[in-house]
């Protein structure tokens, strides 16, 4: 993102804008300025200037991506479900209205159309607009972006349209209209579905640290699990959301050789992705062995998980500096 | 000051301007845009739109000013001096680069003449320009503005030549340069030297409640009560500075009459002030009664203060949430 | 208050305490160390040592008096209504399980019997125990204390029992029970029946700065208006509430005399007040004048006010930061 | 760590503790008591019972170790150094006086003498006394703590004395004592020195996440390179500290087997471990794989650093949510 014009403050540490991690917890970061701001009718949508993470976007005054560290996070978002994928053409994303995950699965040569359905009209516009590194993605032919809730796109697709599924949706908060998307029935009766022959999902599945992993992240996988014949979890340190973050990635028909390793996964960067691996900042083969291989604390709660999320018996989670964009 | 334009941040309770009132002491004000910011060669100015208190005038990111309660400050400050002086023709303002003490002075009719010197004209022109209630104030005719040392200017002066001098100062806090203007040296030589007989001599004097009175307000008035026949002390609450606020009136020639009775204050309003009482918000005969009629707590400690602040024997405020412009 | 045992931060500026004055604006102060905690029925009862302003009360978190300035707040409370007063004998406290408004009551040598109504038991015991100053009021033969509902035991006094009722209760919240004890029914039916001929009564009514008085402070004196022939509203700065505080007192037979001038009070405090003006640290004949001389602001506001508080039509503040002692 | 007595606030969102992560980040997390608080010559220590962490040891105000996840940064610190030498006997610790070190160290059956140095007897007996998980650990037989400065001591023992050395140590900060115990020199000179034949050294190395990495875990893993034949460097999150940590391994004679497969590292903790794997919450053979291979990012960081620690060439961290015990 590249710098732009604002009433700016020189000084640091005047300004905070404060993040409720949990009701216990709080992360206040420095602000120098606000750059943009919109009103939609879903949300507030504010580009900010700030001290630790470079400019940010807020959705309902929480962060969503940061300057500093959007990279890491959309990478292992994106990465490994498509490399993962013999041959990845059609994609669809579920929510992603900021144009990160559409610009990271664009970089695969093998993709011919990328669906993309936000629900937030205004929130895809003014990240066009306002997100340099992210303006050419919304200009990309094999873009399709939808403006509609993802849930009934998806589901007015035809069966085994998908190569990969994307859900970069908002955490299933109470009260907040994700949580649907977080359970087995949306699993089994749409995506499995929708996903062609061989084909992958991952979703972003909150946070995964050693004290917060069971919070949502366990009972995704294990709802996946109930669905999908494998499952992969994997989590990474992401600074500006104050936590490690977790994804879970789902497999069609099974996959023995998943998860892939470092030279296997090195070498379909270096064959797929537009520029090869000098297109990644953060992913290659070592890290993502290095994402994948969990300690014992996140692998026993796998384990132990029970819970499989379904509309009745749903979980939620506290909220806040969340991935909230599309839904 | 009228709404001007800017991102703004929809949602209440998301930026937070913090000011450290004390060490162990802070307030925190939402902000929901930041209107304006420049740096001078003396400091960063900054207009911002908060939540409790409207717009807000920062140097160095502490409050000076805001748009909710500057009226009871400068009202404060400037028309006590005025109304108990016979006839003013010639006002003299050290500092007062907002332009909102200058406002006040020129709202007496009588008034021909007000030198205001600031020493910084970043934040003069940053005034004239954002702060929309002062504009005509910079334009009129009898103001003349010098850029410079407001003791330096003021030792130039013809002695005898003000009948009302205002200090409009920062604090003396450690390290900055305005302790001088606070001391015996300042007030016996310069400035009783320079008021014309019957002058009267006002300043801002620190925070006055009732636990931080005695930092700097009661030794302002033991200072100048060394050197003037008669000085009065009086105390008012500024919501945005979160505290009551003091200021100190010296008379050169001592007053009988002084302080005025409401009805005498109310009768010099009405034949004085342009408008008469029309074009005060805050101050009357019964608000003069209210603000001089100090409780037992301030004047007990008043009447114990030993402490003469010379150059040699300065005293020093935490220096936070009070006034800065010019020195 | 005295120095108690506790594990103790040395170090200023480690913990604090977070208080919501309105949702845009924040009080923090430091905390030395937790002396005292217990849980009530009603509420969280705590007894913190603060930087800025000694041991302070909380209730639920939030500040209902401070070792700093409980005095201040206090004697606004009681000594103008008993002074007023000819011969106050039998006084009434709704709410003040902390004690000190009984302290302070009882240091009127008329006063032959206080009946004091809180609702917390947990808080009555903990600040005998705790607050030093308070503990002797406790033990006052002359003191009945009654753990039960303010309304309910003042509704079952005889008619013209009272010289003087204090109410001495949580602002009305919302959702909270003390709205009742602000409304013209309370008034009418229940306080003014329970005076005695020539009785006064008096209630704190709220935050009173020339931002917040017209939030309760100013509809609380219409109301009394509307019942009584007679009402004086006052307020001073407390600076542990971030705000002025309000008051309002009402005279049952109505009283040309009042507000009395600063001789009269002076010499009933001389002649009533156990021994004399060396009892109070803050009111005296001239703090009166100060505190009644209203500014045009508030003035105006309280002039202009037309809501008068009933059962249906009753108005709320935030909430934070105000006495929250019994109800 | 067992409940402990003390008074203690129920409800959470009231006191918050401030850590400054960097100047423009800060880390808020509630405290609901303060269960000890003492202060030694060197630093406040104290313990404090948090929301998020349960409880926390903190010096001067800074979080050292955190009941809800010390086990995690205790066992990435002791655990892969004595797995990877052969056969550990003698264990030398400069720092630890928490205790938490020792306690790992001796899990491992073949240790059969440990000295701890650490500079602040306060801080020992504090967490002899106050940490029951601890308690053991400072009467084990096996443990000789020494009260004196770290370099002073280990520069005394005989050469080749030590199969394992651990750095528990502040980070560099500036105007700290601990930075000399951060360069070639220390390394050099003394820490080679004193370990015996296939020695290795392992040191916490600061803050490590994608972000912060290279203030000091890059240039500590590059001033090691400079002395010893092999060096690997390893990091995790820590949610209490609000970052991934990073340590950096050392072998004195190399090691061509180093990192080891999981499979060894797991047939090792079962082989040496008192208890084996259900001694360990976060360590085993895949947690060290996880942790071992880092990402792109990090590598190539660690790849282009330059800068070799010397005393005449340190560098410094910004000091706050780091490891202080013990210089």
């Amino acid at each position: 993102m590249k710098e732009e014009k604002g009433a700016s403050l020189m000084g640091a540490k005047r300004l905070w804008l404060e993040e409720e991690i949990q009701d216990d917890l709080r992360w206040l970061y420095s602000v120098k300025s606000i750059l943009h701001a919109e009103v939609s009718d879903f949300q507030d949508v504010e580009l900010l200037e700030t001290g630790p993470f470079g400019k940010v976007l807020l959705l309902d005054g929480k962060l969503q991506s940061a300057e500093a560290d959007e990279r890491v996070y959309h990478e292992c978002l994106v990465h490994p479900a498509l490399l993962h994928h013999p041959n990845p053409k059609k994609v669809f994303i579920c929510g992603g209205g900021e144009g990160s995950t559409a610009r990271e699965v664009l970089k695969h040569k093998s993709v011919e159309k990328v669906v993309m359905v936000d629900i937030d009209k205004v929130v895809c516009d003014f990240c066009e607009k306002h997100l340099e590194d992210n303006a050419d993605t919304f200009k990309d032919a094999r873009l399709e972006l939808i403006i509609d809730d993802a849930k009934a796109q998806l589901e007015n697709q035809r069966d085994g349209e998908f190569d990969v599924i994307i859900g970069d949706l908002a955490d299933p908060v109470f009260g907040g209209p994700c949580y649907q998307l977080y359970t087995r029935e949306f699993y089994e009766n749409i995506v499995k579905a929708k996903l062609a022959p061989g084909g992958v999902f991952v979703t972003q599945s909150g946070p995964a640290g050693v004290l917060a992993h069971t919070e949502v992240f366990t009972p995704i996988n294990r709802t996946l699990a109930s669905v999908f014949p494998r499952v992969v979890p994997y989590l990474q340190h992401i600074p500006s959301f104050a936590d490690c973050w977790g994804w879970n990635m789902a497999f069609k028909d099974g996959s023995e050789q998943a998860p892939l390793e470092a030279a296997q996964l090195d070498k379909r960067i270096e064959a797929r992705v537009a520029e090869g691996s000098g297109a990644l900042a953060f992913m290659d083969g070592l890290a993502w062995v290095g994402i994948t291989s969990l300690n014992k604390i996140v692998r026993k709660s796998l384990e132990g998980e029970k819970h499989v999320l379904t509309i009745d018996s749903p979980k939620f989670i506290h909220g806040q500096g969340v991935k909230q964009v599309g839904f």
